[in-house]
Parts: structure tokens; sequence; C-alpha cells
């Protein structure tokens, strides 16, 4: 999560009495961690479909929340919710039909080899579940993540998620390798991550570790949403086999059809992992997760360690995530992705025609990076010029936000319900503020 | 969370033809992990009140489930729940009224030390973010819990949880301390806990290593239920902090207004903890959870470790939180708490002077302990007559389970919709099973 274009407390700009007393209200109550988007924040009571709207009833084109995956409120999933939470809502340790019918339906969607799922709240919590099944299995604790991964917030997984900065500290378990990058760098980048994966177990060896997993997100996210060649994940999941490791796919941010009909990250790889997790689209908002795993890293896991989740797997959840189901399959948002992802690329490719900022448009389905650059050949991140065009698009109210590295590329990823009309507008006023910005 | 009474699915005793293929459905999709409840599992389709319904509309009294804890299925917070998933649900990087009206609200309910809450979906997660928050600001690792604790289920609370067995790693900073057990041990219960703590310390710095917290449950539910004589705690929290160590009150259990008007553990205890972590009954089942915080300790965590929650604190998870605190208070639940829960114990103590496998009957408001012992001269756990007890009720259509090291000890805590007229029908089946069992 970039933090680059972050609301500055004491600068409050532009913001009216109100706004300014809830963000008072907000450092009094809740304290440092929590932070604003863009340099004047936006106040948001409503939401729905790709839209979200201020008290003033200004509605905002949402191009950034991959969580309300299906549309803000989709009534389907808002019905399912309220039915279900008024008829049972329990644990798992009675037996209710909903979590099974739901597992079948998750389970039909990703390899046979993947034959249980469990279920957490969170991708935090998934990923963490994940670790410990993996470090249970092998025996083994080394882990290799990429050099600015995010796979959540407990203290197992913070360790792991380069990208929240040295403040959090990192066990010596941990190796980070670069991220699959095709813009930046050199030559067959399928080939340099299985080398760099290789010379991670090395090192790991020579501390006396041995690697437990290859835990990745499949787009790269925080790193910067990497998804092409399509394959290029396959040698080093290879390699991390080929000495005794587990290939665990996080499809928190990839998953649930937003790279289009293959349905997940790992699957456009031509992959099956050992473990996937999922999360945040899984119920359009409300919290819910979980873990895809072979049975038999599960085998010992699941009879001795005694995991259970108070609220993971609740009927509640269940109708949640079936009725999401229902209507990306209904509503053919996975084709959709696919399909409007590529018209909003090939306009964004016609906009750096005109606009030399624009470095690389990459991406699959509705999950696109757009890296601005300071000049084409030398490729430096554009990091400032990129704050100004997430802010200017915030004041022609489009939501978005910047990753990677220089915290130079924008993250692209609206509801799966957006469609070209949609990208119109959104290119619409991107290109207007690059002009704006050019003109700065 | 004992086990003792767990379902054996080579048994498949009593069940139907459909319980039977429920039973096979979650072995094939869920694997291992996922146990049921009871010699003869329970399959519930309704809920409503303190009632839990079958599919043939038997109703089972629910005893045993702390989380639904305004009563199943409260129209309140599912119309709460309903309306706001109707309007809008986004993370916490937009501004909104409803977390902060909601932070408010909770933050009235404790001491004024604790300026700060942080939101979180379970409460695994806000026990793994207030061990974070210690290590960081305390810059140490060491931590005491009790011999039998739940923290939850992360890898970094599952250490702290011994109660989930030999099979989950515990790490080399963590000690275990008994638990003030005023039934079977002797002598002052809080004067022992601290001796306990100061050499738990000693034998930390013995291997290098320096206290961060001591981190208990107040009402220590898996230790098997120990709430007298108040004030117990204080001398072992005055022990940490003279070590340097912080307190963290682990109220996911017995907070919210279960132990009466006091509403939380901790403050039957007089005590003001460094951090507060709270869940399960939060949001009645909806997944919500929490840390309440003395701003010192997260000012620089707040600024510099970028933690951020996608779900947790959404406007969705506020409103339900909102409703849970407005049906308590309404309809006065933590004053009936301890009034049913006095008449809960004044019935057990009746049924002792009848039934001398009753050793003790023990608690606050209705978080309720009741031991089984062969003879109460030697309070030997009388284990298999509770796995008697918690299936004969399960056949009367009582819901219950039971915990403590000798899974011996009834755990008795039922939504706090839980009035007389449901005690009297728990004691009138409680008694006709004790009469069963003592005849068999």
């Amino acid at each position: 999560m970039s933090m680059v274009n972050a609301f500055d407390p004491e600068a409050e700009s532009g913001l009216s009495p109100a706004e300014k007393d809830l963000v008072r209200r907000r450092e009094k109550l809740l304290g440092p961690a929590y932070r604003l988007f863009y340099e004047k924040p936006v106040h948001i009571v409503r939401g729905e479909g790709v839209w979200l709207h201020d008290p003033s009833g200004q509605a905002y084109l949402d191009v950034y929340n991959n969580v309300a995956s299906v549309g803000h409120c989709h009534p389907r999933v808002v019905e399912a919710l309220s039915r279900q939470a008024a008829t049972l809502n329990t644990h798992t340790r009675y037996l209710h039909e909903t979590i099974l019918d739901y597992a079948e339906r998750l389970l039909a969607r990703v390899p046979s080899e993947l034959g249980h799922v469990m279920f957490t709240c969170t991708g935090s919590e998934a990923n963490d579940l994940a670790l410990r099944v993996a470090r249970a299995y092998t025996g083994r604790r080394g882990l290799i993540v990429t050099k600015l991964a995010y796979h959540g917030v407990t203290s197992a997984v913070a360790e792991i998620s380069p990208s929240l900065g040295d403040y959090v500290p990192r066990g010596d378990h941990i190796r980070l390798i670069p991220a699959p990058d095709a813009y930046r760098g050199d030559g067959d980048v399928g080939a340099r991550m299985a080398r760099d994966v290789r010379e991670a177990v090395a090192d790991m060896r020579a501390h006396g570790i041995e690697p437990a997993a290859l835990l990745v997100d499949t787009i790269f996210s925080s790193d910067g949403v990497f998804a092409e060649p399509v394959g290029f994940l396959r040698p080093a999941v290879e390699a991390i086999r080929a000495e005794g490791g587990l290939f665990i796919a996080d499809e928190v941010q990839p998953g649930f059809g937003r790279v289009g009909p293959d349905f997940w990250g790992f699957a456009r790889h031509g992959l099956v992992p050992d473990m996937v997790t999922v999360g945040k689209p899984m119920g359009n908002g409300h919290p819910m997760a979980g873990v895809f795993v072979k049975p038999r890293l599960v085998e010992d896991f699941g009879r001795k360690a005694r995991y259970f989740n108070t609220f993971g797997g609740n009927p509640v959840s269940c109708a949640v995530g079936l009725a999401v189901l229902d209507v990306i399959e209904g509503e053919g948002l996975a084709e959709s992705a696919r399909e409007v992802g590529d018209y909003m690329r090939a306009g964004l490719r016609d906009l750096a025609g005109r606009h030399p900022a624009i470095g690389d448009v990459r991406g699959a389905g509705l999950f696109i990076g757009l890296e601005l650059v300071v000049d084409r050949a030398g490729k430096a991140p554009a990091s400032a010029l990129t704050t100004r065009v997430v802010n200017g698009l915030r004041e022609r109210r489009v939501l978005i936000s910047a990753t990677g590295p220089g915290a130079n590329i924008l993250k692209i990823r609206p509801p799966l319900v957006f469609r070209r009309e949609h990208a119109d507008i959104f290119l619409d006023r991107m290109a207007a503020v690059l002009e704006d910005v050019a003109a700065q």
C-alpha cells in the first residue's frame, strides 16, 4: 500500500469545517495508524456499482477498490446477507448445508489437486494459516517472497510484507527476490526469477535454514503489477519444488475473475499451487477469506493443530460468498474483466502516444498497472508527477492510487462491473489530468 | 476449546442418512480440521434468541454460544447490518461518520487512559496486533500466559495458546504460569499469581529474554473459568509492570457485559490494562474485533508500521457494533447477566446439594464454570462423567461444552438474553441428566 498520496493532517487543505471535524475525531479516537487517501480526503456516504457518493451527492468513479468486486452494494449480495443474518449465524461445530454448498462451488473453480478449502475472515489470516500449514508439513521455516510484497498484517505475514517498510521486523528465515519486472528487467523474466529462487535457497542453507515455501501474489500488486509474459512463474515454482519447498499462490488481490476467465492469477501461468489463499473480493466487502489446500498437507495439521476460526465459514459468510459467485457467473464478470481490461489498456496505450510520461501499460483483465516515468529511455520513476496525477484525478472525481518501489505506478483495479462506458469516462478524465500536469 | 466431546466420524452413531451425507461432505470438502460437537452432531438451520432449531423444528436451548450475545438473529442488529450493507461498505481510507460514532461509544465504555481503538476482524487478529504493538513499544519479546490459555490461531497467538496442544510450536520467549485456581489452589490466589509472574520473568532473564507483556483472558475460560476473589489479578499486573512489561487484557470472551455491569473482566478486578482486546460478541456474529490501547503505545507504531486492516472498521461492521451496544444498553443485558447469573449459580449450588459430582460452581455474570469431580475430597476430574453429561444434555436439547485441563468443567455462557425462565429449563434438564448418569 503506497502512502505517497496520503493526507497530511497538519495541512487540512481545502477541507470544509465538517470534514475538518471528522479528521480531528479520527485522530483523537483511532490514533495515528489510520491514514486517509489524497491531499484532500474524500467523505463517502453511499456506494452503488462503480460509483461512490459524497454527502453533497457528487459521484466518484471508483477505479481502485478491488474488494467491492461485483459492484458496491450489489442488491443480490445484500439480499443474501440480510436473509441469512435473519435466519442463522453460528460457527462450524454444528452441521449446516451452506458451507458445504459454497465449498463445492469454490473447489469446482480450482484444480482438482486442491481438494479442501478452509475458511478464515481476512486475507491476512488466510496467508498466516498457509504459513502454519507449510511449516508443519515441511518441518522447515524458510520463506521466499518478492522485494516489495504485501501479504497481510498479522505478526507472521507482516514479516513477509516488505512493502510495510523497515520498521516492521523481518526474521532471519526470510529471503527477498526481485519482482518479475519485464519492463525494467532484461532477458527472460521467468529464468531470472528461477535463478533468484535458487540463490535465495542457497543463501538460506548457508545459514542453516531449509526452504518451506515460495509465496507470491500472482499479480505482484504492491511490487508494481506484473502479469506478462504468461507462464513466467513456472520456472520459479519448479525451482522451489526441486528444493523441497511448497508453492503458495496469494490470490487475495488477483482472484475471483479480476484477471479474466482464467479466474486466478496462477491459472494464467498454467500452475497448480500447493496452497492458494483468497480474500478481499470473496464477499464483496463482507469479511471473509480462505485457503485452498492439497489434502495431504493438512492430514496431520488438521487432526492435531485444533485449528478453529470462530467466524470463519459461518452461514452468513457462506451465503454471501455464494451470491458473489452467482453474480460473477450470472453477469459474466470474468469475461467482462478481460474484455473491458483489454479496452482500457488499448485506450491507455493511445494516451501514451500523446503523453511521454506514460512509460508502460500492463496487467491482466481489470488489474492494470500504468507506470509513469521521467523519461522513457532512463525509465526513472516519476514519483512526484504520479502524486499530482492521483490527486488531480481525485479532483476530477476519479478514485485511484499508486504502487511500486517509486510509487509511480497507477494501480487500476475497479469493481468488475466496470464497463466500456466507465472506461471511457476514466480515459477522458485521465487525459485531462495528464494535460493539466504537463502544463504545470 | 475442549475436544473431548467431539464427534467420531467413524462411529456416525444415530445419524439419519441426510446427516451422514452432510458429515461425509464436510470431510471431503473441508478436511480433518473441521470437528463437530457431540457424539451425535446437531444440524442447525435457524436461530432466535436463546434457541437454535434443527430441520424438524426441534428447539435446542443454547447455553454455550457467547458470540450471539444479544440473542441469535436479533432483529435490531440484522436491520442495522442490512441497511448499512445496502448503503455503503468500504475501507477506512475515506472519511466516514459511523466508525467515529462507534469508536466514541466504545471508548466511553473503557477507562480514559485507553484513548484509542483500532479495528480488526477477529479476536485472533486483535491479540496478534496487541503483540505487535507490545513488542514494538517495549523492544522486548518475552510473553507470559496461563498454562491452558487460548488467545487465537494466527502463528503468533497460536504460540501463546497452549490449550491448542503440543503439536503447535511454542517459542522460547513464552512462559506459562498456573491458572488462578481458587478451587484447587491453596492460599492467596493473587499473591501466588504475582509470584509466578516474577519467577517467569526471572527464568526469561536467565535465558537473555526481557518481558514484553503479561496477557490473560480475564475470565480464564479455557483454563477452567476463574473469577474469584475479585481483585486477584492486581498483584500479578503490578508484578509485570515492576519488571517493565505491559498488561494486556484479553476480553474476547468475558467482554461486552457478560460478567455483569462491570462490562469487562478487567474492570471487576479494578485494573486499567495497557491494551484490551475484544471480539466474539462485539458484532453478535458479524466478524469484527478490536484493540483498545493507551495512545503512547502506538505513537511510533501508528506512524511507522503502516497497519491497515482491509475489512476492519468498515461502515457495516461499525453499524452492527453500534446496534449491539444499543441492544445491550436498551435491554439492560449487563444487569440481567449479573441477576440471571446469580440465579443460575444459586440453582446449580442447589443441585450440588443432591449431586456430589458437582465439586464447584463459580464464575461471574453469565460466564459460569461447573466443575465435576470424582469425589469432593480428592477433587479428581470426572472427565468421563462430564462427557456423558454434555452428550446427555445434547439429547435433552441443551447445547453446552466442557473446558479445563481435565475437560471436566462445564462452560456455561449463553446469549445474554438468557432469562430466569431459561435458567429454570436448563436447571431442570441438568438435574435430569445428572440423575441419568448417576443411575448408569
